[in-house]
């Protein structure tokens, strides 16, 4: 049975992360960026914090193997940030690796096992080419039946917006919509890799095309946002980043220790889906965010409407909307609605990627669970800066792996 | 802090594993031989077992990346064992894989959250000749450090031989002896991978090239056993097997309903040391495993001297007897002389391998740790078969990562 509490309360008290971005990192390795990133998690928790004093390592990093030739990288890195000789475990569940890490390291803390433990995320991506990755990145679907038959990751998210526009009548200016607001966000995070709105990028790209834009829809309708898989394109797909997340959990008992304001994670939640879309009854949903996050929701005693702040996994345009119905958030067929009246936005009912999301902070798929709880942890504590929500009290962070066949969740109060 | 005790004691109620072959799997995929194995473990579950009872799944696969071009198999195993929307995580370190995934499975147990789940492994290797099975294997050394001066593992295993020799004064008989030893065991293990002793194997490949042997050192010494690396030869190094192994772990205070005879876990213990054997002071013994077993047995409150039956991670001769020092059973230097000594014989003080170890059973890597699970659970209730060891109280399972940067114990208890 899954149970609805924990043998110990776990917080975070501390998190620190890489910019990500596609050309500052490149002579860097994955080895170097988790340092980077664990480094600066422990300078950021309140009363000192050296990473000796961690028990474990629990890091999600999806394919070492095939970006860097490296495997057994959870030994690597706890050479690396300097804990040996303790216990670090690698943690891969495609691009909710670190999401998976993050909810490891609770049930480690929780189990009586260890008081304070390092988890987080790497991916070092851009050792490869653009198609080259999305290959790699396709692996994380069901390569005998799906990657056989020519999907990749743009194709079944594509087939997922085909099925969900047929369905509820939604329509393209809806997709468009999110990227707007997610780069309008990452404009305003200093660890986005896009700090541009879409009106900046129109702006620099139209110029040297000689083509001016009278505002970012008719750009993203323009052939300089080329189609990706119909109807996704370009803007509508999350870039291809390479970074790191390090978050430092605590027991409740150990944390005050620590700092006098940990962020409490008061429910977590995981659950599987069938690996291929094809198996599913209905791909308008993603079965595993609405387990995951009602076993958290559960486990917190809070409902959906509690939330202020999500980090919701937006790998694509279309997954963030269907992640708000997913989560609760808003009724099916209703989330491209409610973002285009702002109810997502800084201000709105619940924000959602004020971040910037995967879309325009980055998403190297490892380090993305970890970077949400990142994000979290500065706006409960009310340290986001630009992009900070006013009195958030409850936030999530929901990480997919693949078109939703793992969905990691866990709900965070200040 | 690591602690000497978790919230909640957790229990084996079942096992299952594949046979370990290089032919038999050609034409099956690794979901099919983690499922062949997961449906063996709720079989052997005392008071029935379905696998949709379990809470989650724990599975440790070194490379499914390389291997199969399959990544995320946590996730296709959930749906291939039918425990869909259950949680599911791959935990990958190196050749200890399944040894991290019984640990996390007994943390998450331990947690509170999950009353039942299922751990184990696979490795399906065969896709991959030779020569890239040991390219494969040595992503899990430093890859910048080691492997780009040429380090395989095979090469890493004879410098920790070399350096053992030059200090103990060690013979190549000691290693042979093992070799022997495992042989003889794995004869009489219906899983492994080779039945056969090594005078089974010296008249069988003696009569093909039309000679004869009168014992097996004199086989061992001959050209039909070349050399791989100094001073390491062919019958010194585990065999590529492909194969997979499950266990059903339970709270005690719910093993009860399955079973009247549960096998106890009674300690756990991870370590981790230096990627790079060049970073240690000194190869001729594993530190990883010394404070692995330390935790384990001082969580147990056992000592080396207690454990009747050791599953050892002897990938390669030399390992089992670097162990059999490193886990307390004998004093440094002297575990070479104490397995010719027979002491570590189905009769002997401890029984090392009884059934067969990764020499004769053979070593799909990542199901390495699980299936040393497996045999322990068969011989501490009297099941193991012909290679049963009388009147096994504790059992310890040791899996070691790579070179030693990772090594996982657990202690169990009849």
């Amino acid at each position: 049975m899954i149970a609805l509490s924990l043998h110990r309360k776990v917080s975070v008290i501390g998190a620190g992360m890489t910019r990500f971005h596609h050309k500052l990192h490149l002579e860097k390795q994955g080895r170097e960026l988790f340092t980077e990133a664990a480094l600066e998690a422990a300078e950021s928790v309140d009363n000192g914090f050296t990473l000796k004093e961690a028990d474990a390592l629990y890091l999600g990093y999806f394919s070492s193997d095939m970006f860097e030739g490296q495997a057994h990288i959870s030994a690597l890195m706890a050479d690396w940030i300097g804990i040996n000789p303790k216990p670090a475990v690698r943690v891969e569940g495609a691009c909710a690796s670190s999401g998976m890490a993050v909810n490891m390291g609770v049930l480690a803390i929780a189990s009586g096992l260890y008081d304070v433990v390092v988890v987080g995320g790497v991916e070092k991506m851009r050792t490869l080419d653009t198609s080259k990755v999305t290959d790699t990145l396709a692996m994380a679907a069901d390569v005998s039946y799906e990657v056989a038959m020519g999907f990749t990751f743009p194709g079944l998210y594509a087939a997922i917006a085909s099925a969900y526009f047929n369905k509820y009548g939604s329509t393209w200016e809806q997709l468009a919509n999110i990227s707007i607001k997610n780069h309008e966000n990452g404009a305003l995070n200093k660890k986005a890799h896009y700090q541009e709105t879409i009106m900046d990028i129109a702006k620099k790209l139209g110029e040297r095309k000689q083509m001016s834009f009278s505002d970012e829809m008719e750009f993203l309708n323009s052939a300089l946002n080329p189609m990706v898989a119909s109807p996704l394109r370009l803007f509508d797909c999350c870039p291809i980043s390479d970074g790191a997340a390090a978050v430092i959990l605590a027991a409740d008992d150990v944390a005050k220790k620590y700092t006098d304001t940990p962020v409490k994670i008061v429910g977590i939640g995981q659950a599987s889906d069938t690996m291929a879309l094809h198996d599913r009854e209905d791909i308008t949903a993603l079965m595993a965010s609405r387990v995951a996050s009602r076993n958290a929701y559960d486990m917190a005693g809070i409902k959906a409407k509690d939330v202020s702040v999500a980090c919701v996994h937006d790998c694509f345009t279309i997954a963030e909307i269907v992640a708000t119905e997913d989560l609760g958030f808003f009724p099916k067929g209703q989330g491209g609605k409610a973002a285009m009246e702002g109810r997502t936005g800084l201000d709105g009912d619940v924000a959602v990627n004020a971040d910037g999301g995967l879309k325009a902070k980055g998403h190297p798929v490892g380090a993305t669970g970890a970077a949400m709880v990142y994000d979290i942890f500065k706006q409960l504590r009310g340290e986001a800066g630009d992009h900070q929500v006013a009195d958030a009290e409850v936030g999530i962070a929901h990480n997919v792996g693949a078109a939703g066949a793992t969905v990691t969740m866990q709900v965070y109060r200040r």
